[in-house]
């Protein structure tokens, strides 16, 4: 088992360190003061520190549910498989479907790459445009796969959105092939100006769709979920109940208290889209200004800039960058054959602006003594 | 993936049932208020809401060291892997042995039966008895799988505790056949009288020592640990990540604020005790009374009774119990073969004391209906 290099450096950097590396939230955001006034009305109570149930706090599923429905995907508890981040999701899903093969993004969420790796499945890593999936690669692949993974929305790392007419046309090839979908949207909320629809919800019956709280509230929660219809989802709860009984009680109380005000998540959720909207303006400003080597497009909201310094060692240049105190994330970390490119993820949403600015500027000067 | 007996009991019963089933501690226990101002403490600061590290929060384990250490076996933050609960580190380790072999008592805990078996692990089951497991067939069995997994202190399901003599003999028969011992803790602090040396404190290179906090302060925290030296614990951290990254957050910082003060934990931990002994008497008591065909042994701590009322079909038992508001587990839970057997566990640590009275009572009376 190899670790990810996004996760040892996490563990490596020290608090000078400036990070475009992890998709991290910015801190400042977290409604840490809201959350202890939750956690107060639950603790008053002791029951909500006994064990619970496999499937999670009903309330809190009936909460994730009615968010479905509103947004016009008709959804009921009996949907929702709460998990413990949706890391957990897709470790239940792959172990669901062992030793099968999927066929993925290229680049893709590397998480997701070692848990299908973990679980023995071979990954067919099709290649991602700006506009989404190579379709007639896509296509070609999930006849034999039958189970694919993408990421529509605001993709991890490449912060790509799928055009409607590419959502679409895969819920066609998904349904037409008797393939399951697993779609991950731990960003869908962390949209800039218009919310897109999920390719799960054309096709209900083969779709397996992840979202999580860790990326609008708090990652420390651990809260991710899956939304399915019963006749896939229950056979996962087995292994649910075998990989840790259930998720976190005292997190899943909190949070539904917490959700008891929607309005007031609304609110919060405006707000980060408000804020990480201005510091993606902000990081892509200053990219131009002191790396204009990096080519790269505009994401339309989510947490990553990504792009390519054509002919530079990327593994030099990170390297020499974090003995400056700054890193971020070689393409080369996303991709299953691991082969050598010129590719960056930035993430934009955790630094303070302040070292936005320093960071880039770092980056630029090592990037001219290479060269 | 069958589900288990107990997990699918508790989601089906009602607030009325009287339940002798899980392995639930007493909710009137929970120092609900303790955690609440540590909640308080914690959630002060948005940093507790952000990504952690794979390995734990490092204050607390420190403080679980420093645990072992005062019991006299030394050890250090880095020998300490925490989990989503105990069951999650299970996982961990069976997935590092996949397709292997592993020597189980019989009968053993069914949440670690199943861990196993989705691994695909092959499960040699060993007779148990009150003092321990059967020695010359447990010596016979790990010369092959070279791997055991034992529950030494108040076993689940039996209550039996392992002798000291027996204790030695393992520590020395998993050495000398470069075994490892899985030994899994979850009851110890639960003692009525002493408490245990563990077996893996004479083997520290040879073994994973697993702990808890879900019995002594809340099964909602979800927070486990494995013990083992960085040699054996180090590749298990790469599993931890691909499986949930890491473990909650949130629960980590507040129970890592709440045990700043070691003295008001023992004291918890006394009362504990204190309680639960009497519990186990009075369950007792009441056995010997409405129950007398009944033939068990009484633990020396933990949360659990096992005995067995011969030529009674328990399957017919517990199902004629369960329309009359009463639930226990059937023995034949916890045996790999799953035979028929006339044994029952009994929890007598959730009860209200007077239900404990009104449940048995019922028992007894259907038990003489069957007869």
């Amino acid at each position: 088992m190899k670790r990810s290099f996004i996760r040892e450096i996490l563990e490596c950097i020290t608090t000078e360190t400036i990070s475009f590396a992890g998709g991290l939230p910015d801190e400042k955001l977290f409604p840490h003061l809201e959350l202890k006034e939750s956690a107060n009305n639950v603790l008053n109570d002791a029951s909500s520190l006994q064990y619970g149930t496999s499937s999670g706090l009903y309330a809190l599923r009936e909460k994730i549910a009615e968010f479905y429905t509103r947004d016009g995907f008709e959804t009921n508890p009996s949907n929702i498989l709460i998990t413990s981040g949706s890391q957990q999701a897709l470790d239940i899903i792959a172990r669901d479907n062992r030793d099968k093969s999927i066929t993925i993004e290229a680049p893709s969420y590397l998480g997701a790459m070692n848990v299908f790796a973990m679980n023995g499945l071979t990954q067919e890593a099709v290649s991602l445009h700006s506009d989404g999936i190579a379709i007639d690669a896509f296509e070609k692949s999930i006849i034999s796969t039958k189970l694919a993974y993408l990421i529509p929305d605001y993709q991890n790392p490449t912060g790509y959105t799928y055009s409607d007419s590419k959502r679409d046309t895969i819920a066609r090839i998904v349904e037409e092939n008797d393939a399951i979908l697993i779609e991950d949207s731990p960003y869908s909320e962390l949209y800039f100006e218009k919310k897109y629809q999920s390719i799960s919800s054309q096709i209900p019956h083969s779709s397996f769709h992840l979202g999580s709280f860790s990326k609008t509230l708090s990652p420390a929660l651990r809260i991710g979920w899956i939304r399915a219809e019963e006749k896939l989802l229950d056979p996962l709860i087995a292994y649910k109940e075998t990989m840790d009984l259930h998720t976190n009680g005292l997190s899943q109380s909190i949070l539904n208290d917490y959700l008891r005000d929607v309005s007031r998540y609304d609110e919060h959720l405006n707000l980060l889209r408000k804020i990480y909207a201005k510091k993606m303006q902000m990081f892509k400003i200053y990219l131009d200004e002191l790396l204009p080597e990096f080519k790269h497009s505009k994401p339309k909201g989510g947490m990553f800039i990504y792009g390519e310094i054509p002919d530079v060692d990327i593994s030099i240049l990170v390297q020499k960058c974090l003995d400056r105190g700054v890193v971020f994330v070689p393409g080369e970390e996303f991709y299953t054959d691991g082969s050598k490119n010129s590719e960056i993820r930035f993430n934009f949403t955790h630094c303070k602006t302040t070292d936005i600015f320093k960071g880039l500027n770092i980056i630029g000067k090592v990037l001219k003594e290479l060269n």
